[in-house]
């Protein structure tokens, strides 16, 4: 037994943790952040974050395994539709609503400091690059497969619309992260709607 | 004389200045970066500096007055058209095509920083405040007149095509930023248009 309940309690500080780190990191930027500063948060001694994280690359780490499970879930959804073209508008549309989710704002604010930590912090570029090549990976996949089935025209390339509908749902994420932009979520997901319906006429 | 050849000589330096910080700020992040880096790359004293900028915020105060004379002129043609919908699709694609100039790339990477920034920094909200802010007034006039000329249909509301608009350029400028992403730009205006076309439908 006692392996078992140690590794759960293991798991659960992690999350503590983890959740700590991007409370503060929200607030304070991943620079001026310390690891003190999240050791206070999370109510654990520095020693006992250093068990599970060696530094605050690493919890940014760890915070990417997450997001990538959200990533996940959408795309598991969106392949599972009949017309690959409602799965490609699925993705942007989760990520649209997901700018928006109120217990998402502090890693959506987090994830500001860490787009910008990817420029000059190899460690961190790798977990984010890790993300976005998943994520360019299957959503290539949804509209390639749209394009197969008519969703999509001749005249728009693959890698354009992808280009379009990735920097669309960053977008989204910028206007929320840094100007706390609320959008109408039903409106935006109208002209998603409307963009998607004119690429068949492309 | 003098006084006129002074005021020149100020103006010079002061740009010298502003352009050593944008590669020092692109290439360093704005926390990592000192004023000294910056007076190193200028190659002046800090001193002379402080003659001109008492801060690294001062200096993206400065910068971010440059980057209004570009919207500025972006605005100016626009509101000139004598369609306005044709006006708020120059914005957009003005907005892209910036994303992707070769001489812009180090006001993009430094763009990432400052978005963090702005964040936790009350002086550098301030600047780009103001920035974001008379975007909005002149993008949502051009947007209003587009409406009232029929342009864009009664199903969507002058807010969410701004957000969505201004999400979408925005995006451009990060996935630039972040990920020195490289699109077709010709594709993408294709796309804005086909975009912008199927408002009139709404």
């Amino acid at each position: 037994m006692a392996p078992k309940v140690s590794a759960e309690y293991m798991r659960e500080r992690r999350g503590e943790i983890l959740d700590a780190a991007t409370k503060v990191f929200s607030q304070k930027g991943f620079h001026v952040a310390t690891l003190d500063d999240i050791s206070t948060e999370a109510d654990v001694s520095k020693g006992s974050i250093y068990i599970h994280f060696e530094s605050k690359e690493a919890m940014i780490d760890g915070l990417s395994q997450l997001w990538q499970t959200i990533d996940d879930e959408v795309f598991e959804t969106a392949e599972t539709m009949p017309r690959a073209i409602d799965g490609v508008a699925h993705v942007v549309k989760a990520t649209i609503r997901r700018s928006q989710r109120a217990d998402f704002k502090d890693s959506i604010r987090l994830g500001m400091f860490v787009w910008a930590e990817v420029l000059i912090n190899p460690a961190v570029r790798k977990s984010q690059s890790k993300l976005g090549e998943e994520w360019a990976r299957r959503f290539t996949a949804l509209v390639q497969s749209a394009r197969d089935q008519g969703g999509i025209g001749p005249a728009y390339s693959t890698d354009s619309v992808i280009s379009f509908l990735g920097s669309l749902g960053g977008g989204y994420f910028l206007s929320r992260g840094v100007w706390d932009a609320n959008p109408d979520l039903a409106d935006a997901e109208k002209l998603v709607d409307s963009f998607i319906e004119g690429l068949s006429q492309g």
